[in-house]
């Protein structure tokens, strides 16, 4: 049954691994490629039972019907609805006890209105008119996320582009000055820095004065390379510019042919400091193409409320996890009438994030708290800007991306994905990371505002002009969250992870930071996937 | 006033490019920036008068009224269509001829029913479904068409992201076999191409080995370029490949902590002939962000529909263009009674595509046949597919972008931008240009769509298994566009262009054709711009 389930979800290492078999497999499917194309190599691959080796595509396939056998899940974030949601389908009865009034968890949306609590400051309130939204928490789901995916098909949750890649979007620097006075676009940086390199190369090439392994019809066909890459005169191979960059004037009608923009000189690109701000080959999690749901990220969340919403008890706060050799308790206050409760069950899930549960009275053994302990969780600030105009867009011709500021007490300036040439828009101001974060979460938020219209000013005209109100969210100061996410250092991952990962009796504990994508959606949803196959195989061997 | 509107336009190149002055603002400009920051350099440029050098963001400012002047608009495209709704707010009385059933010239959306003229064949009838439709002339806005944008914001049509590169898309050539079986992602090229020559270049860096005009702190920092640009082990310099092209399993939950992939050799790369497919640095008109109204690119005309809709006399054929020194006579047939009517004004600006109005019986000079004579237009085929499921999104993860087929019959195969995770979409399945256009269009539609889809069957399984049904384009075929856009030669640009963008007596031209940015609706709309602005001068010089 494990093996029948980890198959479908695409879990066939041992087949794609094993020395024997393997070769004469993959032998033959190419041979299936070669005659009959791709259609046909599928066809093989299925006659062979094994996937293109991937994460997780979809839930795990359980067999057998769980007889109403109890689960209680703590936290109702993606990995407790995950969980609730799948194990009801094979017939576990299942509640979710979540402390915040809704559910979602660390999936957030915020409107006029929203409450943020933070801890030694006042809470924060959305601010933003009616039809303003602000995704604070996780922003942008990558393609090769399909667990994510999996849900926003599952549920219909319409999806739109986020824009997670502008070369128009500005950079600037401490020694951006190098380039001139005013804003740089990225494009500019971008294409001469590789037209730079591309020129450097192809004349070396060209001259043989290269220690390069390659025959000479291998030469002449990396030279082409380097003239494309570089977009390099075919003839001297040198870097004159290009459209890439931009132009002085751009091309338009009647007797407007544009006038080519001028590019800058090697030596004043590695002055500016600005000369490897983007890679033409973005890591794996930022790569195109990304999604956030239409209308905000909590749009998931409320697609399984609408499936499984009567099985979360808002406002539970866990106080007490016990377990026996029959069952788990589970005590919690109940935040209307400020009693407590027990709920018994015969296992648990407990999605609640390790960096608030190692604080939660538990009889979890010695060596499991050490491991919960080692862990840390990354404090992060992300700032909401309400603007009254979208100058980005009108004046400034960015749609969507981000723009690098080399700031580091704030981090880059990220502008909507969503509502293209309405009136008004939400600027992500600030997005910094660890000790920044936690130095800049100790100002006062007018004064974290000011402090990123300041640096938003160096890049727009608009940017103070336009302001009209700020949310600000410290996720290491949301007591139910005390972070953005789980921090694993290499050691952690050697001796604590492993540990986190496997069941403690009734217990299992599930959430983005039992997974190698902390922070992101997808981590919660295909830890519990990983976790409620254990519970299942635990109740049906019971 | 000319002047003023330029100013306003953005045409202050005369300002720009002035000696004298020029370097002085520029040099207050920059103390400016460096005081306060981009607001206060703004400022300072609005008190000088001029704008950052660009392509036409708005339409140009035309002041004195009309007096009710009469002006026939030969063509409802976007040229036409912006001529009669910028001409009538200045109190022109304008009446358009649209020798079609419907407004928007050659940017159409076809749906369930839509019908194509298509010469010496069958009418193309669209056999979507309901909900399904596919824009079969321009398909995607780049954001530096502000002119374009500048009416989806007028009109308040809604936008959605064009997904116009996609480097998990597949690419696949005449050699790619020297990569292995199966379908290649582009970013497995992409990335080793790039961590490749990185490598090289940084190892002759290190050890000098290179003739470079560069300090030694400068070397470091081109060093850290290319570390960072080709993803390279920062110690060894080597290119071990990277998370960019993909993993042999992702990372994931639990113990899934992800599996590296192997990149290709050099000389492998260069042997598959797919070293150069796509340049870090896009040209100008290709680069993100790009847009597309959401519901169709007809969208944009049906804009102009609501608000100058009654000026548009439709299926009223020219047939004969006439002009004294008091007025122009413009014939046309009546699609509906065969009769022949005519039709008389002040001024007529002609936007029918030169192909067309060559074999239109005018009275315009010798010289300007010739010009017309001269110019040639793109053949160019697309044809639609529609797919019963998404299978390149479900089975293939691909979301938007184009596979590269380096199959110069069919071109390459394009995902739609909209409608994600849905049932069904549309994939375009040919966009080919010239004399393989020429020939891909004398085969019958059943053969063309049978060439298609074996070229996708190369690398989808789906793609034959699902197809439903395909819409067939041949623009120059399409009797009243004969040709996808015009196509100047280095020449033509020379003496045609200039020719064909003056005044004729009392009529002027406008399109596509008379800009720099041929087959795109851009040039369209600014090249109206330009036109209407010379009308408006000699009408108020009369």
């Amino acid at each position: 049954m494990t093996q029948q389930s980890h198959q479908q979800s695409g879990h066939s290492s041992t087949h794609i691994a094993s020395p024997d078999g393997h070769l004469t497999r993959r032998h033959f499917l190419q041979a299936l490629g070669a005659v009959g194309g791709v259609g046909l190599m599928m066809s093989g691959m299925s006659a062979f039972g094994i996937g293109i080796a991937s994460v997780q595509d979809r839930p795990p396939t359980l067999s057998g019907t769980a007889n109403g056998k109890r689960v209680v899940i703590l936290g109702a974030g993606l990995a407790g609805l995950v969980s609730a949601y799948e194990l009801r389908k094979q017939g576990y009865q299942c509640e979710i006890l979540e402390t915040r009034a809704f559910a979602g968890g660390r999936c957030q949306t915020a409107r006029y209105g929203f409450v943020l609590p933070q801890l030694g400051q006042d809470d924060e309130v959305c601010q933003f008119d009616d039809g303003q939204y602000y995704n604070h928490g996780p922003w942008r789901i990558p393609y090769h996320h399909r667990s994510t995916l999996h849900y926003t098909r599952e549920f219909g949750i319409p999806l739109e582009i986020f824009v997670n890649y502008n070369e128009a979007a500005f950079v600037t620097g401490p020694n951006a000055k190098a380039l001139g006075a005013g804003p740089i676009r990225q494009m500019e940086v971008l294409a001469d820095m590789r037209g730079h390199a591309s020129e450097i190369l192809a004349k070396h090439v060209d001259q043989s004065a290269l220690d390069v392994p390659l025959t000479q019809e291998e030469k002449e066909k990396f030279l082409e390379f380097l003239v494309h890459e570089g977009h390099l005169d075919k003839r001297g191979l040198d870097y004159l510019g290009t459209g890439g960059r931009g132009y002085q004037k751009n091309p338009g009608a009647g007797l407007h042919s544009g006038q080519a923009s001028e590019p800058y000189a090697l030596n004043q690109l590695l002055n500016s400091g600005l000369y490897d701000i983007v890679s033409s080959v973005s890591g794996f999690s930022q790569q195109k193409t990304m999604f956030q749901p239409i209308g905000g990220m909590d749009k998931i969340a409320e697609g399984f409320e609408e499936q499984i919403g009567d099985l979360v008890r808002y406002q539970a706060k866990v106080s007490k996890i016990q377990q026996s050799d029959d069952g788990v308790m589970i005590d919690y206050v109940d935040g209307g009438s400020g009693e407590t409760h027990q709920i018994q069950g015969d296992y648990c899930i407990c999605t609640i994030p390790v960096s608030v549960l190692k604080n939660i009275d538990a009889d979890f053994g010695d060596e499991f708290v050490a491991a919960m302990n080692s862990l840390s969780y990354e404090p992060t600030c992300k700032l909401g800007l309400q603007m009254k105009t979208r100058f980005w867009e009108v004046e400034d011709h960015i749609y969507g991306g981000h723009s690098l500021t080399h700031n580091s007490e704030t981090g880059n300036i990220s502008y909507p994905s969503t509502g293209w040439q309405a009136q008004k828009g939400i600027v992500q101001g600030v997005y910094n990371f660890g000790s920044k974060a936690a130095q800049f979460s100790a100002m006062d938020r007018n004064a974290r505002i000011d402090k990123a219209l300041g640096v938003g000013e160096q890049l727009h005209a608009g940017y103070r002009r336009d302001f009209e109100n700020g949310f600000n969210t410290a996720w290491h100061l949301e007591p139910d969250s005390l972070g953005g996410w789980a921090h694993w250092s290499a050691e952690g991952r050697r001796t604590a992870y492993p540990l986190l990962n496997e069941p403690q009796g009734r217990i299992l504990l599930a959430g983005e930071h039992l997974s190698y994508l902390t922070g992101w959606q997808a981590g919660a949803i295909e830890s519990a996937w990983i976790q409620i196959e254990k519970l299942h195989d635990m109740a049906m061997a019971s």
